[in-house]
């Protein structure tokens, strides 16, 4: 695992390796026991690395736990136009509802957010990273609906992902209740009528 | 603080307030330092009793955080009916985005659903605390508006408090973006289209 001096044609490789293997870590030791009690050493072990593989990354816990989470979070949504609003809007919510699952939604996120309220160098991070994504998704899922005519120009993007993210978000990661078998249904027809209603 | 023997008479109010004083100092820790760092020695020292005055009340940790957060968080919604759908929803979006500011959404709860992750007690009395108190609420608000004659009968409380709660809790509690001027009056515009047209 040494990032020796003799090994110059693999070092590149290798020092991904190394940083990919702690990212690893870095993910499964917040899962497993939450930002306040990670710590260096157990993701070092964990990785199979030594400390200072860590430390000539990152100066600090804080600082390796944002860059690592916020990459991982903001990585974007893949949103293909599916040719109407009703199909990009399943298709989203498939996604969404896959990811909530996920134990960046289900356990990092939570515990990063309380952390936040302590630290605001851990807020701003995060909010920025769910921020851009958010738009990101919001401007094109809109913008692909109004150029189609199917919704009226000046929807608001933001409105739109709020109404489709918030309820998936509060059941699949908060209150943690089962869908029922027709909510993904109700919910493109209601965010849809809402959509309009509220232009 | 002594609960002793000399003093029957004030005895059961001294247990009274040296319970508060023990939630009082539990939310707090829990705010400040989150569940995985609380320690009942802190509790204790900020309540200023002893030790023992809380292993009277509950066996450890892990029970006593889940009665006291359960009983604050589960504490019902003064729901008052204000005559039409449109006035209850402003009502309740106004209390919803009060709460959700309080440390309770933004740092414990967050906190303890990362932590009921790895351990299914927190998570199902959380959950069934959740509930409870949504399910209440959606009653109250769809059973007035349906009889009101406002929604139709059939109106889904659950699919109504999802649209309501979701997209507050998603702003005001994870992405911790502000609120526009003119969000709330979308917002009782859009779920009230959406009710409509979901049923």
């Amino acid at each position: 695992m040494a990032t020796g001096k003799r090994a110059p044609a693999g070092a590149a490789v290798l020092r991904g390796d190394i940083t990919k293997a702690i990212r690893d870590a870095v993910m499964t030791e917040l899962a497993e026991v939450g930002y306040g009690r990670l710590s260096i050493e157990a993701v070092a072990r964990r990785a199979g690395v030594g400390k200072t593989a860590i430390y000539r990354r990152w100066s600090n816990k804080l600082e390796m736990v944002l860059e690592i989470v916020s990459d991982v979070a903001g990585r974007s949504v893949p949103l293909p136009d599916t040719g109407s609003f009703a199909g990009d809007l399943q298709l989203l919510l498939m996604i969404v509802g896959k990811a909530l699952q996920h134990r960046i939604a289900s356990q990092i996120i939570p515990d990063l957010m309380a952390e936040a309220s302590r630290n605001p160098q851990i807020a701003e991070t995060l909010q920025k990273a769910l921020r851009t994504h958010q738009q990101a998704v919001g401007d094109k899922l809109i913008g692909q609906a109004v150029a189609r005519g199917e919704l009226p120009a000046g929807t608001d993007p933001d409105l739109a992902v709020d109404l489709l993210l918030g309820p998936l978000y509060w059941r699949l990661a908060v209150a943690r209740t089962p869908l029922p078998d027709d909510y993904l249904d109700k919910m493109i027809v209601a965010v849809t009528a809402a959509l309009k209603a509220a232009n």
